[in-house]
């Protein structure tokens, strides 16, 4: 489904002799990898909702959900600065180093950004040529549209409070949580769940009951990830180690850390998570604040709650139209350790 | 329109208890200004549609074409890097300023750099959940939507050639009025005019009348642009004197001057426009030599040409529903001199 969109954009371009460049990064970043968990959820949330007949219709959504993501991942590199992800240079490194010549090193690294930023704006806008160009009866496009564009809304709230909070060494456990809420349990899980449901026309039951699954592991998710981002290696995440501990990310682990500790350690930890660019001794530092904290610990008990939490929900659910051992599958894939 | 939206998009952040900023920084920037050219453009076009009975569909497509250019001037200043825009600061200078408590200077230039990353995306989802919920029968509303998707992917393909050329001090004349007309013709003109259109449900005959009055007067209005960018003042363009020239931007301007001149003058310019950061007696510098080249005074003469080749399309054409004299006002508006 993808392939054919690109191949059809990479036309389009070609007819109007536009730079090629756009399709094709767009293609590389699709195909470094990436787990298409929100396909993946799409076409259970479809399949629970009692979705039958062609799967045409559910397929474009969910390549739509796995386009959008493109942008998000594209523009957040971008707002991070990444240099790493899925185990290659990021879009705005691999521009920015392809069109070194005839430009100074921060002429090259300009251009990066701004053609990264451009091409995060192409991957959103197909992925609303994608969803609403699938082929559903009028009335149901409308329900799947006004969830999407819910989807759309948290996730920017959610990044806009990542943004916001990024650096400062905040102890707000609530604020991280809200994040993880918005960023990760809506935008991954509920939302493309939701969407599949709607695309096959599922009642508010069906809706409320993957509602109920889908917030505890989407932030256990999060949560998991969290770990990952500080204890984890580059093998497990695509991502350069110390990423998260470099841009001072505010999440539930350091804002627990920051709350256990007592000073001069708590105020040690602010400084090193305020200060930027953290990484070697310094992000080791951290760590071991981390740890002195019992932080990693408390994070773990939170995902084996949240994680019961999601599975009573499914065992409670009414009817999930047999999806329910998926669900399972995918909660623990969500939440697997390291 | 824009104001009840917004009025909701607040009540549904307050709601969430996210952060006011992104709906409020919107609001200040639609407020402060602008000329609303798309949203007349688009009403324009439906009635030369042969739009008839309510308004409330073809305003509310208008008011996403207006939201639409929200995301692009915010995601355009942080390329460019621009200070001011609408003659107030731009979205990532004022969120710098207002978040520089706690953080570095450079700290507080990287949020609002991000938050205005953030703020355009919203603004793109926003402007599509405005047309697509606009009160249109299906087959209508499809129309517009691939209307839609064409101008978005046309003024992103326009806006990358454009960084791909910015500060590469190339003669390239073709390469400038191809950017010309993505940019600006089709994306400011040419789409406004068929969306309102196809909304009416406009045929082929009158979608082909409006691109023939579009393209040229939309390229010439950017003719106008760039002279109004080199030679104009901060009154007439609410942006800085010298922005085009401090960012090395490619325009006909530019490259009719580079092709004109011989050497060494031709060699100083280049150099002057790959240096960067041009300002003052740089600026200056720079000026003289395309005046010494004839180059304004050549782009005023394909102004006037494509100004007479609009004209004579909406002459030619079949019957636009008495829109005529409005289209002949707009040709006028759009190239006005200094």
């Amino acid at each position: 489904m993808l392939v054919e969109f690109l191949d059809g954009k990479a036309r389009s371009c070609a007819r109007q002799r536009m730079p090629p460049e756009i399709v094709a990064t767009v293609r590389r970043f699709l195909e470094a990898g990436g787990k298409r968990l929100r396909p993946l959820l799409c076409v259970l949330g479809w399949r629970a909702g009692r979705g039958h007949g062609s799967h045409a219709a559910v397929f474009r959504i969910a390549a739509g959900l796995e386009m959008f993501h493109v942008f998000a991942l594209v523009h957040d590199d971008v707002m991070d600065r990444s240099a790493t992800r899925r185990g290659s240079p990021t879009v705005h490194e691999a521009l920015a180093a392809s069109h070194r010549s005839g430009r100074t090193r921060s002429g090259a690294e300009r251009f990066g950004l701004n053609a990264a930023i451009l091409i995060g704006d192409a991957a959103l806008v197909w992925a609303d040529e994608l969803i609403h160009t699938a082929p559903l009866p009028g009335a149901t496009m409308i329900q799947v549209l006004a969830a999407y564009d819910e989807m759309r809304n948290e996730v920017l709230y959610g990044q806009y409070l990542d943004v916001q909070a990024c650096g400062q060494g905040r102890a707000d456990l609530d604020g991280a949580l809200k994040i993880a809420r918005f960023k990760s349990a809506k935008y991954t899980v509920e939302r493309p769940l939701h969407i599949g449901a709607l695309a096959a026309g599922a009642d508010r039951g069906i809706i409320a009951d993957l509602s109920a699954f889908a917030i505890p592991i989407g932030e256990a998710f999060q949560l998991r990830d969290d770990l990952l981002g500080v204890y984890g290696n580059q093998a497990q995440t695509g991502k350069p180690v110390d990423d998260d501990l470099r841009e001072g990310k505010h999440t539930v682990l350091t804002a627990l850390a920051l709350q256990r500790l007592e000073d001069p350690d708590a105020r040690h930890l602010r400084s090193l998570l305020t200060a930027g660019q953290l990484e070697g001794d310094g992000a080791q530092a951290a760590r071991r604040l981390m740890d002195k904290a019992g932080a990693p610990r408390k994070v773990e008990q939170m995902i084996i709650e949240r994680r019961r939490k999601a599975l009573h929900a499914l065992a409670a659910a009414a009817n999930l139209n047999g999806t329910t051992p998926d669900l399972q599958a995918v909660a623990t894939m969500l939440t697997r350790g390291m």
